[in-house]
């Protein structure tokens, strides 16, 4: 996990994930202009590497410079958070965008979700293929839903799932790519073993019944292991918060699976102080999707 | 809406739709063996043409004795709610299942979600197609994450989209049903008619700019107006309650569009009494996506 915190000139005394503005503070509507920034990236829980922890953090800091640069260019917090997602997902060490985990049909289906902290609109993808940012697709959905309604009336989209979030996506002017482009030589080769693991683990079940081969197999958390899932929350100069997250979820799913990623409450989640609140809050969840989503944990 | 409450021999003196049970009370496990149960439907909220009200009255009532039989057979309240639900799905009147709102591309694409208050397990469907009953895809998914995980430790899912969602359905032994059997003459002409009228609106909007466009065109909260949603809740003779909803969707909307039935904590709710909580609660709503999503009304 890194964080460029308060990157501006003028530095705010203490820097934390959950920042509050007094009433008294206030200069204009309730919510003074800030004088600096905020910006913290993660690449998820569960195993990584020891080999690929320099590459981790390099990816990390990466995405902190893009969203800080976002920031100094006087982009509001969703722009900034979206940048510093799209750093994450084109890294091919993460479980996101580029090099995502492939699912039991060899397939790479993304999850991705986005939280604007000012007007708590939210966007999300879910099982999106052909993609290589899929917080892009989030990111485009949350800014068409602020502009209103459609032609006669009709909702806007917020959650747009398969191939009907690909055509959208495209339709929008985010450009495609191949599902072969965006496996890596690390996705494939875990693929791979994956999918001898399962094999051998279903031959050695072979003759026991349904119920005992589950409670055998259930040792192993997630055996595959790539729970890395991508995320930042990004403070920017007027105190607005915004949350990200993305993830190519559990190596092996099911293909349609969603995970915790793309669900409202659950992946990310942005809320600007207020009147009824004096604290605004940004959260980016990483984990196991059962556990999490159950939860509710982002919100 | 229609309740059959304490439909046993033995029943209840005050039933409400949250059920309590004191500690004094419980007779085995903290959780006496409830006497009677509680049957609830719903037909959804939005726009119900009045020459329909009887039809939507029998369906409602045809759909609360599917889950007494099934109470009074023995059944748990999971399994009593997915019946009610079938009988809402299986009635061309409503939006859900058979006659669901056609989509932008003219078909027919569901979300339903159950939950049951017992294991707070949670089993969900978004944009799924080609099956006459989500609600029962959605119990499948909740009776096998029941069963523990999967081979090689994978976690099972728990929401399923689009065509993985399909899929699953028909490995699971649910049957297909081509689309064109689900739609029905009113869908069909109501479809035609939201194409007109989008037709019109953007013809009327075209040397407007966007903006403009979208501000015009945003006064009718959804033209078309089948809100109609379909859900239950139930109370077994145990005191088990679970909670289930079934949606078409809004008409007209993008294709791969996921609302609220299909999202956790906001399409249904379902959570017995425990030593933490003295009152079991189960929720199954319907409205419009973008608000109850937001409130993550049914938690």
């Amino acid at each position: 996990m890194e964080s460029l915190i308060n990157f501006a000139e003028e530095q705010q005394p203490s820097p934390v994930m959950t920042n509050s503005w007094s009433k008294q503070e206030a200069g204009r509507s309730e919510m003074p202009k800030c004088a600096g920034g905020f910006v913290l990236v993660h690449a998820g829980a569960g195993y990584h590497s020891e080999s690929k922890a320099k590459e981790y953090k390099h990816v990390c800091k990466r995405a902190c410079q893009r969203a800080v640069d976002q920031l100094r260019a006087g982009a509001l917090a969703v722009e900034a958070v979206t940048a510093a997602l799209v750093e994450l997902e084109d890294s091919p060490f993460t479980n996101a965008g580029m090099g995502s985990n492939l699912n039991l049909s060899g397939e790479i289906e993304c999850d991705a979700s986005i939280m604007d902290g000012k007007s708590l609109h939210f966007g999300a993808v879910g099982a999106i293929s052909g993609i290589k940012n899929p917080v892009l697709v989030a990111n485009c959905l949350l800014t068409e839903a602020q502009k209103g309604k459609l032609s006669a009336g009709r909702i806007p989209p917020c959650f747009l799932v398969g191939r009907g979030a690909h055509d959208w996506a495209i339709s929008h002017g985010i450009p495609p790519c191949p599902s072969e482009k965006m496996a890596t030589k690390f996705s494939l080769s875990a693929y791979k073993r994956n999918k001898r693991k399962m094999e051998m683990a279903e031959k050695m079940d072979a003759g026991q019944n349904q119920e005992k081969k589950r409670r055998q197999s259930s040792e192993n958390e997630n055996g595959s292991g790539c729970l890395d899932t991508v995320g930042a929350v990004v403070v920017d100069s007027e105190g607005n918060v915004a949350a990200a997250v993305s993830s190519g979820g559990l190596a092996m799913k099911h293909p349609g699976r969603v995970g915790q990623a793309a669900h409202y409450g659950c992946g990310s989640w942005a809320e600007n102080a207020c009147n009824m609140n004096s604290y605004s809050a940004a959260v980016s969840t990483s984990g196991i999707t059962s556990c999490s989503t159950q939860l509710c944990t982002a919100k």
